[in-house]
């Protein structure tokens, strides 16, 4: 009950074209639908419509994130817990944002980011017959990862939007890293029973750090890894290890400069679990397990 | 709300010292009590107290199937269902079915298998600190595996048993071998998005075929393998690929004779995703991906 | 000096076109010339012309199998050498035998196989640049391995064909399957440091049991069982591992009838090592080392 | 005939006991003597006594570096050619050099290099049986790679040495990275038909860039970073692939600060394949494949 995972991720890019051929024949993703100003794609495993959306804009960053909630009444029950937080709340019906677009609800979290929470996506399939299926369809492209997987944003309070997410949303930490002064860093909030669905890092509100796509393990991370390589798309970090999460991952920018991931492992989260703190001190051993330190681009190169 | 996940099954071993040294030595579990007639076993990165327990028994086969639900309050909602379906159930306090156990509601199934579902079951941690810790703790021994997956059971009426886990205990539904004249050869079901928590084969009621934990990827089956294979352990197939689930897995046996499994892979199933139906001809596939075939052993070699 | 390495196979099979197309869409080897009566092909790293010929016949079978040398004056040395143990030798000219073909001794080994002993195949280059090459070349199909590994023969017998080899043509023995009455019924061989170039097996005279192209990891394992398993494709046994040159492997069957195999791992081999004996008991699993027992067809079905 | 392969290292160290703890414990090596200023170390799979040497000095380094010759009358050949070339030798009895040390030719290169040529070392075995071996010894710790691989010398006249190699000592050239004016920038030379089995950068005289052992797959390099990276162990890049050899790699550091590298992949080089040229531009391709620049420190980090 309640939010089920995270359902898409729309971006902005200046060139729309140059951005679709990079996300769908080196991420590998499926085209599902073009519009004037937008172009929607989704992981070739996922049944819904699209997990990602680039939007036309004179820069890069992000525009909106989505959740899926299971049951059209969590959107009513959301609704009110957003709204009691003193946020208004904005319904659109299913198909108003644009194709495929189920019942959303969007407000405007206070980390400044534009959330939707969506019912009813169109689905749409992933290309396997329902009888006797193959594990994977023929003909895919560059890396394609089979779903999205995270997101990673950015904000100048981490303890107030984490403190939104948990009790407002419904999320559950699972990592923090914590100042010397006890402020939150950085936290990792599920609802998948992951080690995230979510995260937050400290910086400007409304600011994106990354989008992730899950790939099945370390070995499609060097084949993602050859494939960036092969076409020139510069690769920020990795293939590395997290500490945070324990799972594995590697960082590239799309043409618009919005940092993607591709990433496996980690681990099962049971609700009960208790979460993990980083110290600032292990900041680097946190975020990359191997290298021990976090370069600064990382922190600052984001929308 | 509701059943969260698999949470442990217990296999009956005439040699309990024998078979503790092979799941401890062998596959890696850690030891968390003895009794005189019982052991209790965990995967390393298992937070409660308990997902494999040895009972003392002439012979082989499963004892008990325990599900950990997520609210104690999903306890009574359960049992008035499994009542109101015409089946007795018994109800034990926390602590009261040995060591670490939780609040227990037990019933039969219509299977006849003999499954809890359990709220509060001791946490024991898993070895590593809370603050800063690393990947994994170091002196795991064999497979190790850092949790369980799945249990596999073996009835006559598949179809009746599918319909209670889905209608009474609000499992779904995610691929199923369905034979020519329409009635329900295998099912997989799942509460956890995944591709099954729990699956049935057509065989004689109340049988047992397998308990599954998890690894984390192709190259840990190649690892167990060799492990299984140093040690002397009888190999029953794999490593090899699932059809169905599209997983990859690894059989083995213990020394009493209960067939275990380490698996990976699989996908995430929403809970509006169709299911996926497998053709009594495409059986072979199904379950054996590149053999296309079902070794005969595999459907009668159980307890 | 001497023989470098296994440099070609030549396989029957009695519909070249169908053959044809397996080899290059299902394993994914290079086409590189026709003849009407003969199919050329290689693996993509290969620089030379082929490293094996589909010849028409009625049935399957080996038809040649040949070794490159180093130098030309290696032909001379051996020739003299095969013609002093009494086997007759004949001399081809480069082109004399074919689209690509070097100078070429050829002679009947004791095993009842033509042998071929080359100089100066034709360098057609792996089609990369030889400069700034990226790893692999773009829009190659199926399994594509990068090369030929070694071949598997089988003869009656084994001491006699072993001496051969290793007094006459310079190979070294790795590895043996000793019976317990102390002759062979298994020996491999090597000229390139590794486990072996060549194996022989107990068997019919002039019999063919696999051919086997290298691939980088048992992860390229899985893909192929996955690419043969999608072309309905017999798989006979894997991924597997072997006790007799630690490798691991996969085996299946050309559309004709002949087992192939795509391989990985194994051991540097210097010179001086001490050779390893399995004995008769423990053969099942000196072949197949996770599952401890030989399958009958695996030792029947041949040419 | 003439040199097998790279036979040993011997690197510098202030702290015996703190490099012998990390190149046990860590790289998991195997210690096979102590003198009082030396130990001796191997791969687990390697028969031969040593092929790394820890020699105490006040600072880290490179000692010597040892090539196997495969017939006790290289070492007289290659003696011949090396005077020749106008560089002294001087020859050293079995035992002379230490213990399990073969017969020995010793010369400094141009490079600066002092290197050994070995005909001998005591084969003391892999501690795996001659019958029925299994694939691995138990009990191993660390990375514990089979054997070494390669190393990467440094050096101001990278042409001259690259000619010192082929022309005197017969090592062919595989890859080179060629500077806008045609010097030698990096070269790599072969004796096993591998991409490299030593290589050469531009650097300053008798410098050391690091020594390579080999690990069977990239699945190792991850569990190579896991273990440096528990142990504290200083990683300088990687996982990583490197665009010259194909190869994959993890750096890091000993205590001393001399730099190791655990590699996988590449290819196997025939003798009459033509060399790769990498151009000056692409030198960061040809190192980091994935990062395609070449940090200031991976250059200038050396003894």
């Amino acid at each position: 009950m309640g939010i089920l995972r995270l359902s898409h991720v729309e971006v902005r890019c200046p060139d729309l074209e140059l951005s679709t051929a990079y996300y769908t024949e080196v991420m590998g993703l499926i085209e599902t639908a073009v519009e004037d100003e937008a172009v929607y794609l989704k992981g070739w495993d996922e049944q819904q419509h699209h997990s990602l959306i680039l939007r036309y804009a004179p820069t890069y960053g992000v525009e909106r994130v989505g959740f899926k909630v299971q049951h059209a009444e969590d959107l009513d029950e959301l609704t009110s817990a957003i709204e009691g937080y003193g946020i208004a709340t904005k319904r659109f019906a299913a198909g108003e944002l644009g194709p495929g677009s189920g019942e959303t609800v969007r407000f405007v979290a206070p980390s400044g980011h534009t959330i939707e929470l969506v019912h009813g996506m169109e689905q749409i399939g992933n290309a396997l017959p329902l009888h006797n299926p193959p594990p994977e369809p023929q003909g895919l492209s560059g890396m394609h990862p089979p779903r999205i997987d995270h997101v990673f944003l950015m904000c100048e309070d981490v303890d107030e939007i984490t403190r939104f997410y948990t009790e407002v949303l419904g999320f559950r930490l699972t990592e923090q890293i914590v100042a010397d002064d006890g402020h939150q860093l950085a936290t990792f909030l599920e609802r998948t029973h992951t080690a995230h669905d979510i995260a937050f890092i400290v910086g400007p509100d409304a600011a994106f750090h990354h989008v992730a796509y899950w790939v099945d393990d370390w070995n499609d991370l060097r084949r993602s890894a050859d494939i960036a390589a092969y076409h020139g798309v510069r690769i920020d970090a990795g293939p590395t290890r997290h500490g945070a999460t324990r799972g594995w991952g590697l960082y590239f920018f799309d043409p618009a400069g919005n940092r993607n991931e591709v990433y496996t492992g980690g681990y099962w989260a049971d609700p009960d679990r208790e979460p993990i703190t980083w110290t600032e001190a292990q900041m680097g051993r946190a975020v990359f397990y191997y290298e021990g330190v976090v370069d600064q681009n990382f922190l600052t190169v984001h929308s």
